[in-house]
């Protein structure tokens, strides 16, 4: 089976390495080609553009960066779409929104082409160590011929349903974390400010019924002034803008999850703080700095 | 040393069970008699005010409601430092505010008294197997000489400074929960409105980057229709409008917990669900229901 790879930044360059160290062929394209260079020097292959990759493959993997990205990369005059032929799937891995992939699967049934929507949880981590959460969406029978591939990259593969199922799943995460991330900065700003030792908080805290991911992760990595990015707040700020898109759709309001979204807003738009982690949120608060 | 204990609800008679199963002598007191019988069959004695447990105790623990009835239990014309006497230890296991554990701790002073705050985490579950959490502020030596008696209780026992510190941190706790508890019930309501299935995605939150306790013992209740009280939603507002009170003095805003304070507020106030459990928030959402 030939393997195509869109996008090939930290996340996926991790990813394609492990289709390409099971003795796939791949062809690649990235927007910034330099970043490919270590899949290349791998055996991969390069191409111009989505459209020529797709053209040379059976099976096109994608994860860039924003809806719009992945907008282009599918419909764009040098697209997937423009390229792909009958009989061959497309796997959008990006987190993008539900809406755009039941576009992309629409367009793919029109040109007998199987779509699915699988985007990852796991971090860089996850995608060096293969083992990402992969959570997915799309046609049953293609998901079961590509399900080989996804457990070359993760150890945990689920299909949830139709086409935008699995970004749903996806935004159903990022809810949840917009939870753990806010309580958690608040947490820390208030135990800083109430003169507790804040080190020996998380140390019972994270014995309870207050335990959660973020707060095991993240917090020591405040604790220790480092504000590099696990997962960029840029990021996050799309996914959430994604979710209340979607939730404004389904007419149902998520009043904790806006007011998240309006937080990192602020951290990303106003205060210019879009290429740190998620953690740096706690910069908005003016009893941490 | 004999032991006194106000407060026999569902909490405190467990926790007393424990200090007199170690074999030490206890009088209790309650505000209706009838809950206190178990400890009574037990081995406690009854006496019939605040006021008369501490003439007879070296050590008196109170674990009442809400901050008014603490400090009615302690200031009132029957309350324990009424009756108190030199030399013995105050301590107040209600989860209750960190400036009427300072007033606590003051009087104590005055009277030679030592007082200790340590409210606990760890609910009816923690409480009958003495497997709570305590986090305890007061004086070093109260500490050390209390230490024995609360391991009969908890499993995780640590003092986080002078008076009000055991519940500054209580308040940490509760904030952090705040966070999951809201992310939770958003992340419910949008993958249900979605029609995803939600017991799938539950399952896969729970191995991932979204894993917390609240979503690990929770989510499963909500899904079973079961809105018992864990922990009641009265009691959760009642923390949540400490917090922010302190957060007040110490002018810090927390615009997340505040939310989640106006959230339970609506919940308990104005729904009267305040009998129900902290997942009943979910009942809320025009999407869940």
């Amino acid at each position: 089976m030939k393997l195509g790879f869109i996008g090939t930044g930290v996340m996926g360059a991790a990813m394609a390495s492990h289709l390409l160290a099971a003795g796939h062929e791949v062809v690649v394209y990235n927007r910034t080609k330099q970043r490919a260079t270590g899949l290349i020097e791998q055996g991969a292959k390069w191409r111009e553009t989505p459209a020529a990759v797709a053209a040379d493959s059976d099976v096109v993997f994608s994860i860039v960066g924003y809806p719009k990205d992945v907008r282009e990369v599918y419909f764009g005059t040098a697209g997937i779409f423009a390229g792909i032929h009958e009989g061959a799937v497309v796997v959008d891995m990006t987190t993008s929104s539900p809406a755009l992939a039941q576009e992309i699967a629409t367009q793919a049934t029109a040109q007998k082409v199987a779509a699915l929507d699988a985007p990852v949880s796991g971090g860089d981590v996850g995608a060096k160590n293969a083992t990402l959460t992969i959570m997915v969406g799309g046609d049953d029978a293609a998901y079961q011929r590509v399900l080989p591939l996804f457990e070359l990259m993760g150890t945990h593969v689920n299909r949830f349903g139709t086409a935008g199922m699995g970004q749903h799943t996806k935004m159903a995460n990022q809810i949840m974390i917009a939870g753990t991330m806010t309580g958690m900065v608040e947490m820390m700003v208030y135990a800083k400010s109430a003169g507790l030792p804040v080190d020996q908080v998380l140390t019972t805290l994270n014995g309870g019924g207050a335990a959660n991911w973020s707060m095991a992760n993240y917090a020591p990595r405040i604790m220790a002034g480092d504000y590099n990015p696990g997962f960029y707040a840029k990021h996050f700020l799309k996914d959430l803008r994604i979710a209340l898109e979607e939730a404004d759709k389904m007419q149902i309001e998520l009043p904790a999850t806006q007011l998240a979204h309006d937080l990192y807003a602020k951290m990303v738009d106003e205060k210019q703080l879009g290429n740190l982690g998620t953690q740096a949120l706690i910069k908005l608060y003016a009893g941490w700095v």
